[in-house]
Protein backbone atom coordinates (compact mmCIF):
# COMPACT_ATOMS: atom_id res chain seq x y z
CA UNK A 1 0.00 0.00 0.00
CA UNK A 2 0.92 3.78 -0.43
CA UNK A 3 1.50 6.02 2.56
CA UNK A 4 -0.33 9.52 2.78
CA UNK A 5 2.96 11.07 1.86
CA UNK A 6 3.23 8.90 -1.37
CA UNK A 7 -0.59 9.60 -2.31
CA UNK A 8 -0.41 13.29 -1.23
CA UNK A 9 2.44 13.46 -3.93
CA UNK A 10 0.63 11.64 -6.38
CA UNK A 11 -2.26 14.26 -5.91
CA UNK A 12 -0.51 17.50 -6.51
CA UNK A 13 1.13 15.76 -9.73
CA UNK A 14 -1.60 14.57 -11.56
CA UNK A 15 -3.76 18.03 -10.52
CA UNK A 16 -1.25 19.55 -12.30
CA UNK A 17 -0.61 17.97 -15.39
CA UNK A 18 -4.83 18.07 -15.54
CA UNK A 19 -4.50 21.37 -15.06
CA UNK A 20 -1.96 21.59 -17.39
CA UNK A 21 -4.04 19.53 -20.04
CA UNK A 22 -6.69 22.04 -19.58
CA UNK A 23 -5.23 25.20 -20.27
CA UNK A 24 -4.13 23.41 -23.84
CA UNK A 25 -7.45 21.86 -24.75
CA UNK A 26 -9.71 24.97 -23.92
CA UNK A 27 -7.91 28.04 -26.65
CA UNK A 28 -8.28 24.35 -29.34
CA UNK A 29 -11.82 23.68 -29.35
CA UNK A 30 -12.77 25.82 -32.19
CA UNK A 31 -9.85 24.69 -34.10
CA UNK A 32 -9.54 21.21 -34.12
CA UNK A 33 -7.39 20.18 -36.86
CA UNK A 34 -7.52 16.44 -37.55
CA UNK A 35 -10.82 14.16 -37.09
CA UNK A 36 -10.41 10.65 -37.23
CA UNK A 37 -13.10 7.93 -36.79
CA UNK A 38 -11.72 4.60 -35.33
CA UNK A 39 -14.67 1.68 -34.76
CA UNK A 40 -17.34 3.64 -36.28
CA UNK A 41 -18.97 6.93 -37.78
CA UNK A 42 -19.28 8.32 -34.67
CA UNK A 43 -16.25 7.11 -32.63
CA UNK A 44 -14.07 10.01 -32.90
CA UNK A 45 -10.13 10.63 -32.05
CA UNK A 46 -8.74 14.25 -32.54
CA UNK A 47 -5.00 15.09 -33.05
CA UNK A 48 -5.88 16.47 -29.70
CA UNK A 49 -6.86 13.13 -28.07
CA UNK A 50 -3.18 12.03 -29.14
CA UNK A 51 -1.36 15.34 -28.25
CA UNK A 52 -2.68 15.39 -24.54
CA UNK A 53 -2.13 11.78 -23.89
CA UNK A 54 1.34 12.15 -24.93
CA UNK A 55 2.03 14.88 -22.92
CA UNK A 56 -0.19 13.18 -19.90
CA UNK A 57 1.97 9.62 -20.66
CA UNK A 58 5.66 12.10 -21.17
CA UNK A 59 4.84 13.75 -17.42
CA UNK A 60 3.65 9.68 -15.67
CA UNK A 61 7.37 8.38 -17.75
CA UNK A 62 9.51 10.85 -16.11
CA UNK A 63 8.23 11.15 -13.05
CA UNK A 64 7.16 7.28 -12.24
CA UNK A 65 9.12 5.58 -14.76
CA UNK A 66 8.56 1.97 -13.14
CA UNK A 67 5.01 2.79 -13.39
CA UNK A 68 2.26 1.17 -16.40
CA UNK A 69 0.52 3.66 -17.98
CA UNK A 70 -3.39 2.13 -19.48
CA UNK A 71 -4.67 5.22 -22.06
CA UNK A 72 -6.81 5.21 -24.50
CA UNK A 73 -5.03 6.18 -27.59
CA UNK A 74 -1.81 3.99 -27.11
CA UNK A 75 -3.02 0.62 -27.87
CA UNK A 76 0.49 -0.68 -28.28
CA UNK A 77 1.77 -0.57 -24.67
CA UNK A 78 -1.52 -1.18 -22.84
CA UNK A 79 -0.39 -3.48 -19.97
CA UNK A 80 -1.49 -6.81 -19.16
CA UNK A 81 -1.00 -6.86 -15.47
CA UNK A 82 -2.05 -4.80 -12.84
CA UNK A 83 1.28 -4.91 -11.24
CA UNK A 84 2.78 -2.46 -9.09
CA UNK A 85 1.39 1.29 -9.61
CA UNK A 86 -0.60 1.94 -12.88
CA UNK A 87 -2.10 5.33 -14.48
CA UNK A 88 -5.80 5.01 -16.49
CA UNK A 89 -5.36 7.60 -18.70
CA UNK A 90 -8.16 9.62 -20.91
CA UNK A 91 -7.12 12.38 -22.08
CA UNK A 92 -10.42 13.59 -23.78
CA UNK A 93 -13.75 11.74 -22.32
CA UNK A 94 -16.68 12.73 -24.71
CA UNK A 95 -14.38 13.15 -27.73
CA UNK A 96 -17.79 13.63 -30.14
CA UNK A 97 -18.73 16.61 -27.54
CA UNK A 98 -15.48 17.93 -27.59
CA UNK A 99 -15.50 18.03 -31.82
CA UNK A 100 -19.70 18.74 -32.09
CA UNK A 101 -20.43 20.85 -29.25
CA UNK A 102 -16.58 22.17 -28.16
CA UNK A 103 -18.14 21.45 -24.09
CA UNK A 104 -18.95 18.80 -22.03
CA UNK A 105 -16.01 16.77 -22.05
CA UNK A 106 -13.55 15.53 -19.22
CA UNK A 107 -9.68 14.99 -19.09
CA UNK A 108 -9.20 11.94 -16.28
CA UNK A 109 -6.41 10.07 -14.70
CA UNK A 110 -7.04 7.51 -12.03
CA UNK A 111 -4.42 5.75 -10.30
CA UNK A 112 -4.05 2.31 -8.78
CA UNK A 113 -1.40 0.28 -6.71
CA UNK A 114 -1.75 -3.54 -7.46
CA UNK A 115 -5.25 -2.95 -9.04
CA UNK A 116 -6.09 -1.20 -5.49
CA UNK A 117 -7.31 2.35 -5.94
CA UNK A 118 -5.11 5.14 -4.84
CA UNK A 119 -5.96 8.43 -6.67
CA UNK A 120 -8.38 10.15 -8.84
CA UNK A 121 -8.83 13.26 -10.77
CA UNK A 122 -11.14 14.33 -13.37
CA UNK A 123 -11.29 17.81 -15.09
CA UNK A 124 -14.46 19.60 -16.63
CA UNK A 125 -12.44 21.15 -19.10
CA UNK A 126 -14.87 24.19 -19.91
CA UNK A 127 -16.13 24.50 -16.39
CA UNK A 128 -12.15 24.28 -14.81
CA UNK A 129 -13.68 22.56 -12.27
CA UNK A 130 -11.02 19.87 -10.54
CA UNK A 131 -12.43 16.75 -9.09
CA UNK A 132 -9.50 15.24 -7.06
CA UNK A 133 -9.27 12.76 -4.21
CA UNK A 134 -10.23 9.35 -3.03
CA UNK A 135 -10.51 7.47 0.15
CA UNK A 136 -7.44 8.64 1.64
CA UNK A 137 -7.64 12.24 1.35
CA UNK A 138 -11.55 12.60 0.55
CA UNK A 139 -13.06 14.28 -2.37
CA UNK A 140 -12.50 17.80 -3.50
CA UNK A 141 -14.44 20.27 -6.39
CA UNK A 142 -11.43 22.53 -6.17
CA UNK A 143 -10.51 23.48 -2.45
CA UNK A 144 -14.18 22.66 -1.96
CA UNK A 145 -14.46 19.05 -0.05
CA UNK A 146 -17.48 17.53 -1.26
CA UNK A 147 -19.66 15.70 1.47
CA UNK A 148 -20.61 12.04 1.58
CA UNK A 149 -23.24 11.30 -0.60
CA UNK A 150 -27.29 11.11 0.48
CA UNK A 151 -27.98 7.57 0.33
CA UNK A 152 -31.02 8.48 -2.37
CA UNK A 153 -33.42 5.79 -3.31
CA UNK A 154 -33.59 5.35 -7.58
CA UNK A 155 -37.28 6.52 -7.69
CA UNK A 156 -36.00 10.17 -6.22
CA UNK A 157 -32.90 10.40 -8.21
CA UNK A 158 -32.25 10.65 -11.60
CA UNK A 159 -29.20 8.42 -13.69
CA UNK A 160 -27.04 8.96 -16.49
CA UNK A 161 -26.91 6.51 -19.29
CA UNK A 162 -25.85 6.28 -22.80
CA UNK A 163 -28.52 6.67 -25.64
CA UNK A 164 -28.13 3.82 -27.66
CA UNK A 165 -28.10 1.15 -24.45
CA UNK A 166 -31.52 3.11 -23.42
CA UNK A 167 -33.01 2.95 -26.95
CA UNK A 168 -32.15 -0.79 -27.52
CA UNK A 169 -33.27 -1.41 -23.63
CA UNK A 170 -30.01 -2.99 -22.22
CA UNK A 171 -30.02 -3.79 -19.21
CA UNK A 172 -33.87 -2.81 -18.91
CA UNK A 173 -33.07 0.63 -18.70
CA UNK A 174 -36.45 1.76 -20.30
CA UNK A 175 -37.66 0.28 -16.85
CA UNK A 176 -35.57 1.43 -15.09
CA UNK A 177 -35.86 4.73 -16.04
CA UNK A 178 -39.16 4.79 -14.93
CA UNK A 179 -38.78 3.69 -11.72
CA UNK A 180 -36.21 6.39 -11.47
CA UNK A 181 -37.14 10.35 -11.62
CA UNK A 182 -35.90 10.10 -15.18
CA UNK A 183 -32.89 9.26 -17.85
CA UNK A 184 -30.49 11.39 -18.84
CA UNK A 185 -27.80 11.64 -21.19
CA UNK A 186 -25.04 13.90 -22.00
CA UNK A 187 -22.47 11.82 -23.53
CA UNK A 188 -19.21 12.20 -21.02
CA UNK A 189 -18.56 9.13 -18.54
CA UNK A 190 -16.60 11.90 -16.74
CA UNK A 191 -19.30 14.38 -16.69
CA UNK A 192 -21.63 11.74 -15.66
CA UNK A 193 -19.16 11.21 -12.40
CA UNK A 194 -19.55 14.61 -11.48
CA UNK A 195 -23.23 14.66 -11.68
CA UNK A 196 -22.96 12.07 -9.35
CA UNK A 197 -19.74 13.44 -7.12
CA UNK A 198 -22.14 16.72 -6.79
CA UNK A 199 -25.38 15.02 -6.11
CA UNK A 200 -27.14 15.42 -8.62
CA UNK A 201 -28.12 12.14 -10.48
CA UNK A 202 -27.70 8.81 -7.88
CA UNK A 203 -26.90 6.85 -10.60
CA UNK A 204 -24.99 5.99 -13.67
CA UNK A 205 -25.25 2.62 -16.30
CA UNK A 206 -22.79 2.46 -19.45
CA UNK A 207 -20.60 -0.26 -21.33
CA UNK A 208 -16.88 1.78 -20.82
CA UNK A 209 -13.33 0.83 -21.25
CA UNK A 210 -10.63 1.12 -17.60
CA UNK A 211 -9.86 4.16 -18.66
CA UNK A 212 -13.62 5.55 -18.61
CA UNK A 213 -14.11 4.58 -15.38
CA UNK A 214 -10.72 4.38 -13.48
CA UNK A 215 -10.74 7.84 -12.18
CA UNK A 216 -14.27 8.15 -11.46
CA UNK A 217 -15.22 4.94 -9.68
CA UNK A 218 -12.06 6.17 -7.02
CA UNK A 219 -13.88 9.30 -6.37
CA UNK A 220 -17.55 8.02 -6.36
CA UNK A 221 -16.75 4.91 -3.96
CA UNK A 222 -14.85 7.40 -1.50
CA UNK A 223 -18.35 9.51 -1.06
CA UNK A 224 -20.47 5.95 -0.52
CA UNK A 225 -21.34 5.44 -4.53
CA UNK A 226 -21.31 1.38 -4.98
CA UNK A 227 -19.44 0.20 -8.27
CA UNK A 228 -20.02 -3.00 -9.69
CA UNK A 229 -20.63 -5.03 -13.29
CA UNK A 230 -24.28 -4.63 -14.45
CA UNK A 231 -24.39 -8.87 -14.30
CA UNK A 232 -22.41 -9.22 -11.05
CA UNK A 233 -19.52 -10.34 -12.31
CA UNK A 234 -16.43 -8.80 -10.20
CA UNK A 235 -14.78 -5.47 -12.18
CA UNK A 236 -11.42 -5.91 -14.30
CA UNK A 237 -9.20 -2.82 -14.81
CA UNK A 238 -7.91 -4.54 -18.14
CA UNK A 239 -11.24 -4.93 -20.06
CA UNK A 240 -14.21 -3.51 -20.81
CA UNK A 241 -17.19 -3.70 -18.97
CA UNK A 242 -20.50 -3.14 -18.40
CA UNK A 243 -20.52 -0.50 -15.37
CA UNK A 244 -22.45 0.30 -13.13
CA UNK A 245 -22.20 3.12 -10.03
CA UNK A 246 -25.10 4.53 -7.81
CA UNK A 247 -26.11 5.11 -4.18
CA UNK A 248 -26.24 1.85 -2.17
CA UNK A 249 -29.88 2.27 -1.68
CA UNK A 250 -30.71 2.87 -5.67
CA UNK A 251 -27.99 -0.19 -6.29
CA UNK A 252 -30.40 -2.06 -4.56
CA UNK A 253 -33.46 -1.62 -7.10
CA UNK A 254 -31.03 -1.45 -9.98
CA UNK A 255 -30.04 -5.52 -9.24
CA UNK A 256 -33.66 -6.31 -9.11
CA UNK A 257 -34.34 -4.89 -12.18
CA UNK A 258 -31.66 -4.99 -14.19
CA UNK A 259 -32.44 -8.93 -15.66
CA UNK A 260 -36.18 -8.75 -14.42
CA UNK B 1 -46.51 45.25 -36.04
CA UNK B 2 -44.50 46.55 -33.31
CA UNK B 3 -41.71 49.40 -33.65
CA UNK B 4 -37.93 48.73 -33.24
CA UNK B 5 -38.12 51.35 -30.28
CA UNK B 6 -41.31 49.32 -28.85
CA UNK B 7 -39.42 46.06 -28.87
CA UNK B 8 -36.60 47.50 -27.62
CA UNK B 9 -38.83 48.72 -24.45
CA UNK B 10 -39.77 44.87 -24.29
CA UNK B 11 -36.54 43.78 -24.25
CA UNK B 12 -34.91 46.05 -21.80
CA UNK B 13 -38.17 44.94 -19.54
CA UNK B 14 -38.32 41.41 -19.88
CA UNK B 15 -34.73 40.89 -19.57
CA UNK B 16 -34.21 42.78 -16.29
CA UNK B 17 -37.05 40.50 -15.15
CA UNK B 18 -35.49 37.30 -16.02
CA UNK B 19 -32.58 38.69 -14.03
CA UNK B 20 -34.36 39.38 -10.99
CA UNK B 21 -35.68 35.90 -11.09
CA UNK B 22 -32.79 34.46 -11.65
CA UNK B 23 -30.98 36.17 -8.42
CA UNK B 24 -34.63 34.64 -6.69
CA UNK B 25 -33.93 31.71 -7.96
CA UNK B 26 -30.46 30.86 -7.08
CA UNK B 27 -30.06 31.12 -3.66
CA UNK B 28 -33.15 29.13 -3.26
CA UNK B 29 -31.54 25.47 -5.18
CA UNK B 30 -30.88 24.33 -1.49
CA UNK B 31 -33.79 24.34 0.08
CA UNK B 32 -37.02 24.22 -1.66
CA UNK B 33 -39.74 24.13 0.87
CA UNK B 34 -42.54 22.66 -1.31
CA UNK B 35 -43.04 20.39 -4.07
CA UNK B 36 -46.12 18.87 -5.56
CA UNK B 37 -46.93 16.77 -8.61
CA UNK B 38 -48.86 17.85 -11.59
CA UNK B 39 -49.81 14.94 -14.04
CA UNK B 40 -47.55 12.37 -12.62
CA UNK B 41 -44.91 11.32 -9.93
CA UNK B 42 -41.95 12.65 -12.02
CA UNK B 43 -43.92 15.93 -13.15
CA UNK B 44 -43.58 18.83 -10.30
CA UNK B 45 -43.80 22.19 -9.26
CA UNK B 46 -42.73 23.21 -6.53
CA UNK B 47 -43.24 26.67 -4.16
CA UNK B 48 -40.45 28.75 -6.27
CA UNK B 49 -42.71 27.91 -9.89
CA UNK B 50 -45.68 29.62 -8.15
CA UNK B 51 -44.03 32.43 -6.92
CA UNK B 52 -41.82 32.95 -9.75
CA UNK B 53 -44.38 33.19 -12.27
CA UNK B 54 -46.32 35.69 -9.51
CA UNK B 55 -43.24 37.62 -9.47
CA UNK B 56 -42.94 37.87 -13.83
CA UNK B 57 -46.89 38.05 -13.75
CA UNK B 58 -46.84 41.08 -11.87
CA UNK B 59 -44.46 42.80 -13.87
CA UNK B 60 -45.95 42.36 -16.74
CA UNK B 61 -49.71 43.11 -15.75
CA UNK B 62 -48.09 46.30 -14.00
CA UNK B 63 -46.46 47.01 -17.12
CA UNK B 64 -48.51 45.90 -20.31
CA UNK B 65 -51.78 45.55 -18.51
CA UNK B 66 -54.10 44.92 -21.89
CA UNK B 67 -50.85 42.27 -22.70
CA UNK B 68 -52.19 38.37 -22.05
CA UNK B 69 -50.56 36.19 -20.26
CA UNK B 70 -50.31 32.64 -20.72
CA UNK B 71 -48.47 31.13 -17.83
CA UNK B 72 -47.16 27.32 -17.08
CA UNK B 73 -48.95 27.48 -13.33
CA UNK B 74 -51.56 29.71 -13.82
CA UNK B 75 -54.26 27.41 -15.76
CA UNK B 76 -57.37 30.01 -14.78
CA UNK B 77 -56.24 32.64 -17.08
CA UNK B 78 -54.96 31.13 -20.14
CA UNK B 79 -55.57 33.03 -23.19
CA UNK B 80 -57.94 31.59 -25.52
CA UNK B 81 -56.52 33.75 -28.92
CA UNK B 82 -53.84 35.53 -29.76
CA UNK B 83 -54.89 39.02 -29.88
CA UNK B 84 -52.37 41.84 -29.29
CA UNK B 85 -49.65 41.42 -27.12
CA UNK B 86 -48.72 37.82 -25.26
CA UNK B 87 -46.43 36.92 -22.92
CA UNK B 88 -45.74 33.03 -22.70
CA UNK B 89 -44.03 32.76 -19.08
CA UNK B 90 -42.14 29.40 -18.04
CA UNK B 91 -41.11 30.40 -14.38
CA UNK B 92 -38.64 27.35 -13.90
CA UNK B 93 -38.10 25.35 -17.17
CA UNK B 94 -36.83 21.86 -16.11
CA UNK B 95 -38.24 21.38 -12.55
CA UNK B 96 -37.51 17.78 -11.87
CA UNK B 97 -33.76 19.26 -13.04
CA UNK B 98 -34.70 22.25 -10.59
CA UNK B 99 -35.61 19.93 -7.67
CA UNK B 100 -33.36 16.88 -7.83
CA UNK B 101 -30.08 18.38 -9.80
CA UNK B 102 -30.33 22.17 -8.27
CA UNK B 103 -28.79 22.98 -11.89
CA UNK B 104 -29.80 23.02 -15.77
CA UNK B 105 -33.21 24.82 -15.22
CA UNK B 106 -33.94 28.18 -17.42
CA UNK B 107 -36.56 31.04 -17.09
CA UNK B 108 -38.51 32.05 -19.89
CA UNK B 109 -40.66 34.49 -21.19
CA UNK B 110 -41.35 34.51 -25.31
CA UNK B 111 -43.40 37.83 -26.29
CA UNK B 112 -46.03 37.68 -29.51
CA UNK B 113 -48.13 40.39 -30.90
CA UNK B 114 -50.96 39.23 -32.93
CA UNK B 115 -49.13 35.94 -33.19
CA UNK B 116 -46.09 37.22 -34.63
CA UNK B 117 -42.81 36.63 -32.57
CA UNK B 118 -41.83 39.77 -31.18
CA UNK B 119 -39.13 38.58 -28.43
CA UNK B 120 -37.78 35.71 -26.88
CA UNK B 121 -35.43 35.61 -23.01
CA UNK B 122 -33.88 32.00 -21.89
CA UNK B 123 -32.15 32.82 -19.05
CA UNK B 124 -29.81 29.37 -17.78
CA UNK B 125 -30.08 30.30 -14.24
CA UNK B 126 -27.03 28.71 -12.73
CA UNK B 127 -24.85 29.96 -15.29
CA UNK B 128 -26.28 33.47 -15.24
CA UNK B 129 -26.13 33.50 -19.15
CA UNK B 130 -29.01 34.82 -20.19
CA UNK B 131 -30.16 34.63 -24.40
CA UNK B 132 -32.04 37.27 -25.76
CA UNK B 133 -33.15 38.82 -28.86
CA UNK B 134 -35.52 38.24 -32.44
CA UNK B 135 -35.78 38.71 -35.82
CA UNK B 136 -35.44 42.88 -35.38
CA UNK B 137 -32.91 43.05 -32.36
CA UNK B 138 -30.49 40.26 -33.16
CA UNK B 139 -29.61 37.29 -30.82
CA UNK B 140 -27.29 37.80 -27.83
CA UNK B 141 -25.87 35.75 -25.17
CA UNK B 142 -25.35 38.44 -22.51
CA UNK B 143 -23.32 40.93 -24.03
CA UNK B 144 -22.17 39.13 -27.42
CA UNK B 145 -24.25 38.78 -30.45
CA UNK B 146 -24.38 35.31 -31.75
CA UNK B 147 -23.44 34.03 -35.13
CA UNK B 148 -26.73 32.57 -37.40
CA UNK B 149 -26.51 28.91 -37.63
CA UNK B 150 -23.95 26.84 -39.58
CA UNK B 151 -26.80 24.78 -42.28
CA UNK B 152 -25.33 21.77 -40.26
CA UNK B 153 -26.21 18.36 -41.97
CA UNK B 154 -28.07 15.62 -39.29
CA UNK B 155 -25.28 13.38 -39.79
CA UNK B 156 -22.89 15.90 -38.87
CA UNK B 157 -24.74 17.49 -35.27
CA UNK B 158 -26.24 15.76 -32.27
CA UNK B 159 -30.06 16.47 -31.30
CA UNK B 160 -31.92 17.08 -27.92
CA UNK B 161 -34.66 14.68 -27.31
CA UNK B 162 -36.58 13.82 -24.30
CA UNK B 163 -35.72 10.18 -22.85
CA UNK B 164 -39.57 8.60 -22.93
CA UNK B 165 -39.89 9.79 -26.43
CA UNK B 166 -36.33 7.82 -27.54
CA UNK B 167 -37.03 5.01 -25.62
CA UNK B 168 -40.73 4.38 -27.52
CA UNK B 169 -38.93 5.04 -30.40
CA UNK B 170 -41.54 8.18 -31.16
CA UNK B 171 -40.87 10.28 -34.22
CA UNK B 172 -38.85 7.34 -35.24
CA UNK B 173 -36.07 9.20 -32.91
CA UNK B 174 -34.08 5.81 -32.61
CA UNK B 175 -33.65 5.78 -36.48
CA UNK B 176 -32.66 9.59 -36.44
CA UNK B 177 -30.24 9.31 -33.60
CA UNK B 178 -28.04 7.01 -35.61
CA UNK B 179 -28.32 9.01 -38.70
CA UNK B 180 -27.39 12.24 -36.63
CA UNK B 181 -24.04 12.32 -34.46
CA UNK B 182 -26.36 10.51 -31.70
CA UNK B 183 -29.15 11.62 -28.95
CA UNK B 184 -27.82 13.49 -25.70
CA UNK B 185 -30.91 14.34 -23.32
CA UNK B 186 -30.77 17.17 -20.83
CA UNK B 187 -34.21 17.66 -19.40
CA UNK B 188 -34.75 21.65 -20.06
CA UNK B 189 -36.48 22.79 -23.43
CA UNK B 190 -34.69 25.86 -22.42
CA UNK B 191 -31.48 24.16 -21.99
CA UNK B 192 -31.75 22.84 -25.23
CA UNK B 193 -32.52 26.01 -26.92
CA UNK B 194 -29.39 26.78 -25.68
CA UNK B 195 -27.30 23.77 -27.52
CA UNK B 196 -28.86 25.09 -30.90
CA UNK B 197 -28.40 29.09 -29.74
CA UNK B 198 -24.41 27.95 -29.33
CA UNK B 199 -23.96 25.60 -32.62
CA UNK B 200 -23.76 22.93 -30.01
CA UNK B 201 -26.84 20.34 -31.50
CA UNK B 202 -28.70 20.63 -34.75
CA UNK B 203 -31.98 20.11 -33.65
CA UNK B 204 -34.52 19.35 -30.71
CA UNK B 205 -37.45 17.64 -30.76
CA UNK B 206 -40.48 17.07 -28.00
CA UNK B 207 -43.54 17.10 -27.02
CA UNK B 208 -43.79 20.76 -26.04
CA UNK B 209 -46.26 23.27 -24.22
CA UNK B 210 -46.61 26.59 -25.85
CA UNK B 211 -44.21 27.92 -22.92
CA UNK B 212 -41.82 25.76 -23.51
CA UNK B 213 -40.98 26.28 -27.19
CA UNK B 214 -42.48 30.17 -27.37
CA UNK B 215 -39.31 31.74 -26.42
CA UNK B 216 -36.79 29.64 -27.92
CA UNK B 217 -38.31 29.51 -31.26
CA UNK B 218 -38.15 33.09 -31.46
CA UNK B 219 -34.54 33.37 -31.05
CA UNK B 220 -34.06 30.18 -32.88
CA UNK B 221 -35.68 31.43 -35.66
CA UNK B 222 -33.56 34.41 -35.60
CA UNK B 223 -30.04 32.64 -36.39
CA UNK B 224 -31.29 30.31 -38.84
CA UNK B 225 -32.78 27.07 -37.50
CA UNK B 226 -36.70 25.91 -38.90
CA UNK B 227 -39.30 25.02 -36.19
CA UNK B 228 -42.54 22.83 -37.11
CA UNK B 229 -44.74 20.05 -35.86
CA UNK B 230 -43.44 16.66 -36.05
CA UNK B 231 -46.64 15.94 -38.50
CA UNK B 232 -45.83 19.20 -40.11
CA UNK B 233 -49.35 20.62 -39.22
CA UNK B 234 -49.23 24.71 -38.55
CA UNK B 235 -47.63 25.11 -34.99
CA UNK B 236 -50.64 26.68 -32.60
CA UNK B 237 -49.21 28.55 -29.94
CA UNK B 238 -51.90 27.78 -28.02
CA UNK B 239 -51.97 23.89 -27.20
CA UNK B 240 -49.34 21.35 -26.86
CA UNK B 241 -47.62 20.62 -29.98
CA UNK B 242 -45.00 17.61 -31.25
CA UNK B 243 -42.35 20.15 -32.01
CA UNK B 244 -39.58 19.74 -33.71
CA UNK B 245 -36.69 22.33 -34.17
CA UNK B 246 -33.15 21.88 -36.58
CA UNK B 247 -31.08 23.24 -39.40
CA UNK B 248 -32.96 23.61 -42.23
CA UNK B 249 -30.34 20.45 -43.83
CA UNK B 250 -31.16 18.61 -40.91
CA UNK B 251 -34.65 19.55 -40.94
CA UNK B 252 -34.84 17.91 -44.63
CA UNK B 253 -33.67 14.38 -43.48
CA UNK B 254 -35.37 14.73 -40.47
CA UNK B 255 -38.72 15.26 -41.96
CA UNK B 256 -37.67 12.22 -44.64
CA UNK B 257 -37.26 9.76 -41.66
CA UNK B 258 -40.00 10.96 -39.00
CA UNK B 259 -42.49 8.94 -40.46
CA UNK B 260 -40.54 6.58 -42.23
Amino acid sequence: MMSKTEVLEIAGNVTSWLIEAGDKLRPGVNHISKVDTKSSRNDLVTNEDVSIEKLLDGHIRQTYPDAQIMGEENKAERPQNLHGLVFFVDPIDGTLNFVRKHDCFASMIGVYYDGEPVFGGILDVMNKDLYWGGSLLGVYRNDVKLDAVADCPLADGLIGASWRQLFTNRFNLGTIGYHASGVRILGSAGLEFVQLLNGRHVGYVSTLNPWDFAAGSILAEALGFETGSVSGYRLSLLRPADYVVMTPNAMKTFRKLAYA
